[in-house]
């Protein structure tokens, strides 16, 4: 459905919305159902430390807590306030939030503008009763927020693991499928700073959450999933500003006509022509991800890794092949294959002949010299090392061997220049365990060739953008 | 190493190579070390039911198995001898096989033209012998072959498995990743008919591969990895031939510059523009695909699935993002979001109006009708069934749900149009059971939006191939 009215952006800081104090949850506490039950379930399992009110005129108690008739009614003040109810009883809701001065709410029901004209009529009806007091909202039809560091989850269903380990990736996106219950981010195993759906974005947009993200110190890298943009050139001013800090990655599906018939009937907004947002996103520095899965890939390599000075890559494999379809990749992703300097060629040749030119193919060397892996340690390193490196992938397969962790414990003290990892191996199992200790060791680990050779692209993309920003503010 | 003379083919047939009656194993058996002794141990474990020779002159028995001092004490026929020796050796038991006129030898040892200009020239001696006989070799430098319907395994390494699944999809690459200690085939769970890894590439090379697999009754696609042809004319002669009968799909790197110079030193092979290969593959009517995973993410709905009549898709989807994603992919791969028909809408806005548009996006209309899922069969159905769909994505979380893997079953039994699955999900684990699941109900599943989409995307791609190639036939 079309958005019908203008749209004015109230100005209030959205750092209640991930950082409240208290916290009131309406909705229904029935056992077992998806609502907010769950949500002040989930808070406790995750050890929300604020204060918790549950809001129903119908239940005494929950959970062992005393369950307010109204928000009106908790006496004491309140940051948060998570809507779960029918649509048609939100706008009183959201009037009882003025009254009680909330910060900011979650709007999680569903029957808004994303349902019909006349659910439209009453989202513009709820923005306009929070716009009158400076309230902020989320939503309506949204997962919510995450903030593991405060143990803040306000997902309606139930969570299949315990935690969502803390880290430096905020992800953003306009569907729920970034949801803790639709992602498997326990398997993921990086860290999260913040999680954010924005649903049908009535009031909190892209903007707010650049701005938050922008200056939030536990962020390092921004993952943005955009269905629309709603007023792009405050956007683009915005986006500029936050990517001379820290990378935005962003996914903007509407690539073809035909998606952006679906994008209008799926979140009635009307985007705009596809080369438009290219050239913008472009221009603001923004790096443009064409998959879902590829937002989250390249996020990993600005959570772990530094930035390279330069484009010059090293491939150390396994095999000569895929060092070969890494060369590929490389080039397409804006990288150069580093011709070593002779000094790394004369050392490597000390160990093997084989060994000495870039892709650096373990391989032939492996079966021809003694207690080969041995060495491993010392060719990484001087390769690494090589002034004409500036970063590197590594190819090697996740089965017991005679490498140990400590190696990459080692080489992450002794290097900073960035690598990623392609883990491939016999069993998935084996080489998830391999990628899981390599990414505990700081190092971002892929089970293939692609997404670890263009994260690098990547981390070499935001080097480049950064310092152009830089130069373009000496200029006078 | 650059190949040093002209290469002259052998004519004979390489079905020994896959399907061999008896078998000699020439090398080292010392125990629990890679080589001869390991084949013989995988052999057994994998049942292979012919004849087994063990051969060196320095053991007397192995595996309760007389151990013959050459291949020519070997008092039956052999089909098939496999050598790891050193490479000083092989020509001297390759002049024991001519002279007991093997039809067929894997040379799995290294140390010939991928080495040096010596083992170049060892090499050029060993297809002289050879030749002289029709011997047909394969390798030197592979891993060998795999057929899992008859127990055949030739890797001198341990394998992690019990079994690979026999099943339609051939695979065939110039790497030893495609071996089964390097790929994960017990987890990939779909079946496999055979494997080979060309090595060195001496005698035994595509056209033969493409030649026997085009006959083979067990292989329905034809997955190859390439890093040179040796003879494009006689190539793309036999590639359409064979791509008349079955799908081809063939990763071809060396895409730029930078990789051909890897691969020459790689492979010796000197690759040649790679824009002369495109143009090339695409007359042959070969299904070029770009990274070594979308080679066995495209070969699965090939083995499972029908060939789409047309190009028009339809998505049936848990999530409205995640259909916009789809229509995206579906679009840049070929196809167009199907029009539904008047009578599936009505039928489908019968369930719940907002069914009743493609994508057919089940989320909202999951959170307004009561026991929604007791629906879903019948929309598949449905959407199916409609005479403006060809094929269909179908996205599903891949979480405990009320649907029962029956449904996939009879749909299996009512429904001729190929289907592809993304499953997602909170926890990994639960979505790879969901996939499996799917996938042994005939049905390729894939954990991403984008495989899943450009699988049905080459379906269709082959069919229009196949009727192009037809048509052409049918003309004066």
């Amino acid at each position: 459905m079309k958005q019908t009215q203008q749209y004015l952006k109230a100005q209030n800081s959205i750092v209640p919305l991930f950082e409240p104090e208290s916290l009131a949850v309406v909705g229904s506490f029935k056992e077992g159902r998806p609502g907010a039950y769950r949500v002040i379930k989930n808070l406790l399992a995750f050890g929300f430390p604020g204060k918790v009110y549950p809001v129903n005129p119908l239940y005494d108690t929950v959970f062992d807590r005393k369950v307010y008739p109204s928000i009106r009614e908790v006496p004491q003040s309140i940051d948060l306030v998570v809507v779960i109810t029918s649509a048609q009883v939100v706008p009183e809701i959201i009037g009882h939030c003025v009254e009680k001065k909330v910060k900011a709410a979650i709007i999680v029901s569903d029957g808004f503008a994303e349902r019909d004209e006349q659910g439209a009529r009453l989202q513009q009806e709820v923005v306009s009763i929070a716009r009158s007091s400076g309230l902020r909202l989320l939503g309506p039809n949204t997962i919510g927020v995450v903030n593991p560091y405060v143990g803040l989850i306000t997902s309606q269903y139930g969570v299949l693991y315990e935690k969502i380990h803390t880290g430096s990736i905020a992800l953003c996106a306009q569907t729920g499928l970034i949801g803790p219950s639709t992602m498997p981010f326990e398997d993921m195993h990086y860290g999260i700073s913040k999680i954010c759906d924005f649903g049908n974005k009535c009031d909190i947009d892209e903007i707010d959450l650049l701005e938050y993200l922008g200056n939030d110190p536990k962020t390092k890298v921004i993952a943005m999933h955009l269905e629309d943009i709603r007023d792009g050139r405050s956007f683009l001013r915005k986006v500029k500003e936050v990517v001379s800090k820290k990378p935005v990655l962003i996914l903007k599906p509407g690539r073809t006509e035909e998606s952006r018939k679906a994008l209008a009937s799926h979140t009635g907004s009307l985007a705009g022509e596809d080369r438009i947002y290219d050239s913008a996103f472009k221009q603001a520095g923004v790096i443009r991800v064409s998959t879902y899965k590829e937002l989250f890939d390249l996020a990993k390599i600005f959570a772990y890794q530094p930035l390279p000075a330069g484009n010059r890559v090293a491939i150390i494999t396994m095999t000569g092949g895929g060092g070969v379809m890494g060369v590929d990749v490389a080039v397409e992703s804006g990288l150069v294959p580093a011709e070593l300097s002779p000094e790394t060629i004369e050392r490597l040749a000390e160990i093997s002949p084989w060994l000495a030119s870039n892709p650096v193919d373990l391989g032939p060397a492996a079966v021809v010299v003694d207690n080969f892996f041995s060495h491993y340690e010392e060719i990484v390193e001087t390769v690494l090392k090589d002034r004409n490196v500036d970063c590197a992938a590594i190819v090697f397969s996740g089965v017991p061997r005679v490498l140990d962790y400590q190696i990459f414990a080692r080489l992450k003290t002794k290097i900073s220049k960035p690598v990623a990892f392609w883990i491939y191996g016999p069993k998935l199992s084996l080489a998830e365990e391999f990628a899981r200790n390599l990414e505990n060791h700081g190092f971002p680990a892929y089970p293939e060739c692609e997404p670890a050779i263009k994260a690098l692209g990547a981390a070499f993309q935001y080097s480049s953008i950064k310092s152009r920003f830089s130069q373009a503010e000496e200029k006078p």
